[in-house]
């Protein structure tokens, strides 16, 4: 609809996730008009992020040297490794500050209809860091929708079967809602996991 | 809440308008997960358009020469002038293929909350371009809302001072819309403008 690099710039935005071509051409006007805008600044953000950002070597998580600051930490207890589906999930876990020990980041889930399986996720890795046998506990903290379930049920089968004990988070009635709202499979969830009040 | 450039560049795309802190990280850690994202393509075209984009000398829509591609097409009427208030509304009007004149873009619309006065548009320029005398009507195609229909009565009192034949686009009921829905600004102006059928 417009003349060459303008457009092009609309379309590269329209290729990022959640922005429609509205969006893309909102931001790309954005850019242009803004006299203050840092267009280099995003330029080389852009470029250094590809070129800088790798996954730690043990755990996965997204860091800018060879280990995350997390696996560095010496405070960390070494014994704990809580599994989690992304990079993201270990930032809202750590923003709880409830948990002290190291991560595990797969890499996604298990989802036949993506095609994708237990081989491309980071198991294998996951197995040799629990073969020195000093992994206390394994907690699963991936999602609780379909496919973060299919991938804790897989993992809790093969980790039991190595004699690592393995949890996974509660699920519940969220903190803060309100329980007429809350559907049918959460709730049922909140009376299995009921514990008694002392 | 992330290590280094990777939250440099949520921080980043957070600024652009319509994304919040949530579509930010989306964003981000598509750009690092996906193999096949080009970075550098949109490194560069943020570059190129920064550099290469520029405002055309005689209307001020966006274009890559000293004038716009309308400005430069011979075909056009050039008896004919539409106003509009910014470069994505030119091309708003160019998908009816309705008008065949030239433009003027205004850079905005007059907005005292935003402190935005008639000389921060591009008026002086427009007064100019009719200063010749060849001009036959001004369309005035500003935003049906309180600043466009400002915009619109100041420069329809400074047209009709010089004696310049003005006039605005039609308000009424968006084709294919319901009128049970229509607010009643826009029904009163469907019916202030009711036409005769023949």
């Amino acid at each position: 609809m417009y003349d060459g690099i303008i457009q092009d710039l609309i379309d590269e935005f329209g290729r990022l996730p959640g922005i429609g071509p509205k969006s893309a051409q909102r931001i790309a006007f954005h850019i242009l008009q803004t006299q203050n805008f840092d267009v280099t600044r995003l330029a080389e953000l852009l470029n250094d992020v590809r070129e800088k950002v790798r996954f730690c070597e043990v755990c996965g998580n997204i860091t800018e040297q060879e280990q995350c600051a997390i696996c560095r930490d010496p405070r960390r207890d070494e014994t704990l490794i809580c599994v989690v589906e992304e990079p993201k999930d270990v930032v809202a876990i750590e923003r709880t500050r409830q948990f002290r020990g190291l991560y595990h980041v797969l890499g996604g889930a298990i989802s036949p209809i993506d095609g994708i399986g237990p081989d491309d996720l980071s198991i294998p890795k996951l197995m040799q860091r629990l073969s020195s046998g000093e992994v206390k506990e394994v907690i699963l903290a991936t999602d609780p929708n379909l496919e973060g379930e299919a991938t804790a049920a897989y993992l809790s089968r093969l980790l039991t079967a190595i004699e690592v004990p393995v949890s996974r988070l509660a699920s519940g009635l969220p903190v803060g809602g309100d329980l007429e709202f809350a559907d049918e499979v959460t709730l049922g969830r909140a009376f299995e996991g009921r514990r008694k009040v002392e």
